[in-house]
């Protein structure tokens, strides 16, 4: 394809993708295909010969969409919301073009200056303490991760080389393999699956710390198992806070967990995943005091902030934690100006070398919303989930199974799991929605998550009359 | 921005892409800027109301370029290639408007789909012995890793967690920190440094095999460090061999180890991330025998297969052995057909969670290529490396440091470390071409990789013409 074919396909598939976008409402939100389906649909092996792009774009709606979960249909409910705008993918369009890969600073200056630059102004829009920001010459700083995962495998491997080195210097015999047995991480027992994960990863113990009856993590009940491990020679570590929780959006409440975890020197990572994006409103910004006391603090702009997939962004207050952990220097990666205050070389802040040139992204979406379109976009969700909240409380077979903060509304019939499983069961199969489940103090719990940018009261009022619709059918055939 | 403007800017940026890449060579490949550049030219604050889409366009030429390392300029002859490609721009624009994360199966069936059955067509293209591909009922199969990195640092985790398992079955009651103490990883000492890097991540002890005198590792060098560990109660559990090292483009003699790597039941990964696109030539697959032997292999399309970044191919004989060193299971992840053979959740075989629909470039970039148009691309930059290595050779001021296989040639002044540097510092000060060092047996060596899709015999012969010019006035200055 030389550059004048690409002038031409590429604006077909700017109208391609528009179409797609502006008329998504009309597909199925969820697929009908089973298991294995497009391998029969495609040839067994690469071509030898080029095809022409005509055959490759009419095998897009024969071989792909009937097998996509639209994301961004105004009917998707599920999981949590994944970012999408006209800005974004823009940027990414140009993102593709540079096509730089920005392991350091002399890889593309402007791919790593822009980020740090980003991450100041993100940083200034949550109103996070000075300590967290680069400035022109603070010891913080932000960085884009792939993932929240990955920021919390990065801040677990941070911790854990911090505390190694702390114990070392006072004990310089003691083996580090015998230090590392010893280590203790904790998040909530609401926590994500990916802070077990970072732990299994890290090769260090994890223990889940209870929650209380609203889901979130009291002061008292770390401080409980701190005790315990502390008597039983264990070395806490690393405290994983979770601001929004992926089953119920609850809070831990890090105004008491973080005094703990400084006065012990326990490493306190702030994951807000999906509510981080609501800090950017003042009305919301009380859910992140106590930010203070992190060491660092990570969400996901790709959920909740109308920046496409992947964009996830962690701040640090000593960047020095983090690059200590990672830090290796082959000469084929050194340049002249390496050792210079002003050079950050994200390389050492994550776990891949390579890295897109991502926050193209966030200046193409901040510039072109402002400050006031984003907290009108976080707010308009949060409306339509108070207003599904509100249809939920006033249907006495229905019940609200944790206190709606955000745009996720969890509920369930009252009743049995197994009739909440069949409810969730037939509302899936009937493709009209989508939804995903949790548990919830044992109990099966049906999650309402607004999720597309274009959500409207409209799409809200016909997924809760379609929900109505198959409760009344199940409850005529199983009556309680 | 509403859909009608979309598709004008859309386009506007189509066209802006288009000719940026057709005139990226006269643009200076290496930028001006001093550290800390960007942060004065944009406002320190986002903007409280939207700005105009005009406002953030005319940015790009004043902010953003003047800080870019032109990758794609066909004078960049550093590092390795990252590829670039419209069919590959085209198919993350309509990844960008699906916008799905593709965790599980069902998040996106096919975004998972395409996944499988394309790393199935890649391992084809490679000649892969059966065992790698998942067909409709293999035990192995391929997934998109974002960088080598993660590939490698994946596999040691595997490897971890099967050495365990297995030592746990023998003696169940052995501390599972006691046996991680012991475990030993090994890569030659040209690996890149992201294998140190995920054996630190691992918590793991990592030895460097000494290369020979052509940078490759040899069985015997292997099993002699093997010896000596395991006489001295460690537990060798991991080889990283290289095919393609980053400072020469060496190989690892894979024929060797592997036996022995399959007889000490030690897990052999391969990381391919630059050569690996070669092997799709017949004339090239040869440096590939032995892949029979490992347990997992990687390379990066990304690099060289003109699939833009990131997308990391890797591929494990046993998949059971990656899912289970990340396997989590929260109910929100949980759907329906997850128990059936034919469903993949790549989340278990990776370190993020989510993952956007990667497979699309592929799918694009193959079909518009065809086989036959990937080769010619690989050959034409062997050419043209092994044309400046002949221009190298005639010149009795230089000598050639490594040999020359593939699309990189490391080559030096006959004379001091001292007198390289200085030759390497005014080649890129001029900025005409930008070149990355690297270390041989102590010896300060110029590595010229060709990178660039659109790099012809022209500007080969300029670099050279331009480097022997640099070199006649230092030579002149500094006679040795």
């Amino acid at each position: 394809m030389d550059t004048a074919e690409f002038r031409r396909r590429g604006k077909e598939m700017v109208d391609y993708v528009a179409d797609y976008l502006e008329n998504i409402e009309k597909r199925q939100v969820y697929p009908d295909v089973e298991p294995g389906y497009l391998r029969s649909l495609i040839p067994e092996e690469a071509p030898e010969q080029p095809e022409t792009y005509e055959d490759v774009v009419k095998d897009i709606e024969r071989v792909v969409m009937p097998g996509i979960t639209h994301w961004h249909s105004p009917y998707f409910f599920a999981y949590f919301p994944t970012a999408n705008s006209f800005p974004a993918i823009l940027a990414d369009m140009l993102s593709g073009a540079i096509g730089c890969v920005g392991f350091s600073w002399a890889a593309s200056p402007a791919c790593t200056e822009l980020e740090t630059v980003m991450l100041d102004w993100l940083g200034k829009m949550l109103n996070l303490p000075e300590e967290f920001l680069a400035g022109t010459k603070g010891k913080g700083g932000g960085v884009i991760q792939g993932t929240a995962s990955e920021a919390t495998l990065v801040a677990l491997l941070a911790a854990r080389c911090r505390m190694v080195k702390r114990i070392l210097s006072d004990d310089p015999e003691r083996p580090e393999a015998d230090i590392i047995s010893k280590l203790v991480a904790y998040s909530s027992d609401q926590a994500h699956s990916s802070v077990e994960r970072a732990g299994l990863i890290g090769g260090v113990r994890m223990r889940k710390i209870p929650s209380d009856s609203k889901f979130s993590v009291r002061g008292e009940a770390l401080r409980k198992v701190l005790e315990e491990d502390k008597a039983a020679g264990l070395i806490p570590f690393y405290f994983c806070a979770t601001l929004g929780t992926t089953p119920s959006c609850a809070f831990d409440y890090i105004t008491e967990i973080g005094p703990i975890c400084n006065t012990e020197g326990i490493w306190m990572h702030i994951d807000a995943a999906y509510a981080g994006s609501a800090f950017i409103c003042p009305e919301f910004r009380p859910l992140l005091d106590g930010v203070e006391f992190a060491d660092s603090f990570n969400f996901n702009p790709h959920k909740w902030l109308l920046v496409n997939f992947d964009c996830s962004t962690m701040w640090v207050k000593n960047r020095t934690d983090i690059i200590a952990a990672f830090k290796m220097d082959p000469l084929y990666l050194k340049h002249d100006h390496q050792e210079s205050g002003l050079v950050t070389d994200y390389r050492h802040w994550q776990i891949p070398l390579g890295r897109r040139f991502r926050s193209l992204k966030i200046w193409f979406v901040f510039r072109m919303y402002g400050l006031r379109g984003l907290q009108d976009h976080i707010r308009k969700h949060v409306a339509l989930a108070k207003e599904f909240e509100a249809l939920v409380r006033v249907d006495e077979r229905f019940q609200i199974s944790a206190e709606v903060v955000l745009g996720l509304v969890c509920f369930r019939l009252k009743g049995s799991n197994d009739l909440n499983e069949a409810l969730l069961k037939r509302i899936n199969s009937a493709r009209r929605i989508h939804l995903v489940p949790c548990q919830l103090s044992g109990r099966f719990v049906l999650r309402f998550a607004v999720c597309a940018r274009t959500t409207e009261s409209r799409h809200v009022q016909e997924a809760w009359a379609h929900i109505t619709q198959l409760a009344t059918e199940l409850l005529r055939q199983f009556p309680q």
